[in-house]
């Protein structure tokens, strides 16, 4: 088990969804959930596809996901203000001599409907603006953007009626890691837990020569780092191109406070090791598990988007979404959240038989290192960065 | 059977395609091809969903679509050149400010691969205006459009890959029937085998009291005609909106001549009678059978264009598809031709007993009124117009 990506902290579920194909109105509604992961290059044991913990069971998707709605309520406060106060769109209005269209991109939107909520959250504060301000709303259109193996069908069976929704949508299939749209063709970018998954697995983990190979933490570590800085700059790179001066870009994505080392990732990859040890698993298959996430830190942010140098920071909050979590069962959540998100790929590498074992010690440890969990999430786990597009 | 949709030409394997589902990697191979109808509001006894004819038999789909590469090539030379003549590119590039970017969408689309030649032609004619003209070549976006029920999952693994296609691509789920882009967000547009399917069957078609139920001949045709007029209509005014001035519209569609009434099913309905006289199917189930198609006349599209106004029709020419077949082989072909295309729904709507039968007294109705057949095909079945987007 990995230690690096330990740092990607407990809101998996929402990330697993980015990669999410295949999944029919029944696995929407929790019944058969079935997620794949799509990450290019791959060449690792990654399973491609594993299911969600459906139905309504102790450990289900549906009944361990109340983070989603946190995480999304909290986001849209902050979005909200962003476009009260720093929206150029009296630039925007002289423009475009001959359209007055309001264009949206959410990236790595999955299937909905979290990214129809948040859409429609933008939508209704980029109204209010252009209705107090310029006494006129313009057309919307939103670009729906995912891997090419998003089940885009689903996602176009779900959008809201077109009696209801207020936009002319489109889907966009692609990698945001590349170009996906023309040049300054976007008013407004929005990605929620996506740009966490890495392109790839550092290839120095797939070389069982390398120090990165077998528990060599800290290079495994700056491996992780290295993939996700590149990653990062690719996308800040492609979004500079498409989004217009003045527009915004808003990411949303697991973090971890700059230099807390523990969570509850490690935790996990500890209880593997003590299965281990009692051989129930072998090391060799502790070793090949590997997640292409990477949760960066405020700190680690920051001096990408300066690096790029197309954006300026207008907010950047680190939340705690546990906050609202009563601390004595902050334990039992943790595990029960991270079962529900994690227990379909855990299966698919290890085996079914080992599951509730592992998810017990993960509990025990909750409980033993429960200070230490606690002071490490204090400070937050979600990462809310508004950028504003500048001239450079 | 119905006489007024016979005048559909022999275009049908193409107009199929529009409403196709369901379809994946295997079955645009031919191997398990599905496709199915997808008209709103239908109450009829037409079936949801019908196999074209798989494989690479003698009946097969891929044996019997040779139509489909003389279509796109007659439209192709036609679009060349209404681009070079009256494509109002130095109007565009004053127009936007801050992007340089050509929009085209393909209202119709289906799954590819036509869609994918014809938006590549297109943007070559455009890309060589753009050089000879302004001495740069602007940014393509591609908008694929067909309803909610085609499979943007397959059109979208299917696009040529990035490094091949020079354009930013997007799907757009919905009814061209109504609007699917913002005012002036378009210039060009294409739909090809598209329109001449109705939004619905006509009411009167639904109720056994009306003349037009029961071999009604007349009122029968009235109803489809104005069904059609009443589609064309909509279809033109979201299409005003979204098209801007000197942007255009290519339409390909199966057409008959002006005041030519008869055609292959004509005789196909024919051969059914036969079958119901001889009690082999009941004519209740001839009568219901229906298809929501209606091929215009050229008089009829001018008519229609005239009254929405805001086009101007640059080009518009009525081509002989089957002009480069041997005479000889007409019938053949022909019969043929559409019993690749029509069996899967006619096995649905009658069983699979009468097919061999019905497309046998077909294949003799042909060679007994071999000429009348080909003096009606002879000035052409399929309709290319373009027009130009005006100020009214």
């Amino acid at each position: 088990m990995s230690t690096c990506v330990t740092y990607i902290s407990l809101n998996l579920d929402l990330d697993m969804s980015r990669f999410s194909s295949g999944i029919d109105l029944a696995d929407r509604e929790g019944k058969s959930r079935k997620r794949s992961l799509n990450v290019s290059n791959q060449t690792t044991t990654m399973p491609e596809s594993y299911p969600m913990n459906g139905g309504d069971s102790t450990y289900s998707y549906t009944k361990n996901s109340y983070f989603q709605k946190t995480a999304i309520n909290i986001a849209k406060s902050m979005i909200d203000e962003a476009i009260v106060d720093y929206l150029d769109i009296k630039e925007f209005s002289s423009e475009s001599l001959n359209n007055n269209t309001f264009c949206i991109a959410d990236l790595g939107c999955s299937v909905g409907p979290n990214t129809f909520n948040s859409m429609q959250n933008i939508i209704e504060a980029v109204q209010q603006k252009y209705q107090s301000q310029l006494g006129q709303i313009p057309d919307f259109q939103i670009f729906f953007n995912d891997h090419v193996s998003n089940d885009f069908n689903t996602l176009f069976s779900s959008l809201p009626p077109e009696t209801e929704r207020r936009y002319f949508a489109a889907g966009v299939p692609g990698s945001f890691h590349d170009r996906l749209f023309p040049n300054s063709s976007l008013h407004f970018v929005h990605s929620s837990y996506a740009i966490h998954w890495l392109s790839k697995l550092p290839e120095e983990l797939l070389d069982e020569n390398s120090p990165a190979w077998n528990r060599g933490r800290i290079q495994y570590c700056k491996a992780y780092a290295a993939q996700f800085a590149k990653d990062t700059a690719r996308f800040l790179d492609a979004r500079a191109k498409e989004i217009m001066v003045g527009g915004m870009l808003v990411l949303i994505m697991p973090s971890i406070p700059n230099n807390v080392p523990h969570s509850m990732f490690d935790l996990l990859g500890s209880s593997f090791m003590d299965l281990a040890k009692e051989e129930l698993i072998s090391e060799a298959q502790v070793d090949s598990f590997n997640l292409p996430l990477y949760a960066a830190s405020p700190k680690e942010m920051t001096e990408l988007i300066n690096q790029n140098g197309f954006f300026s920071i207008v907010r950047m909050e680190l939340n705690n979404l546990f906050s609202c979590i009563d601390s004595q069962t902050t334990g039992k959540s943790c595990t029960m959240h991270l079962r529900a998100a994690l227990e379909g790929i855990i299966v698919k590498h290890f085996g079914s038989k080992v599951i509730d074992e592992v998810f017990h010690r993960l509990y025990e440890k909750t409980q033993e290192f429960s200070e230490r969990l606690e002071s490490s999430y204090k400070e937050g786990t979600q990462l809310v960065l508004v950028l504003k597009r500048k001239l450079k």
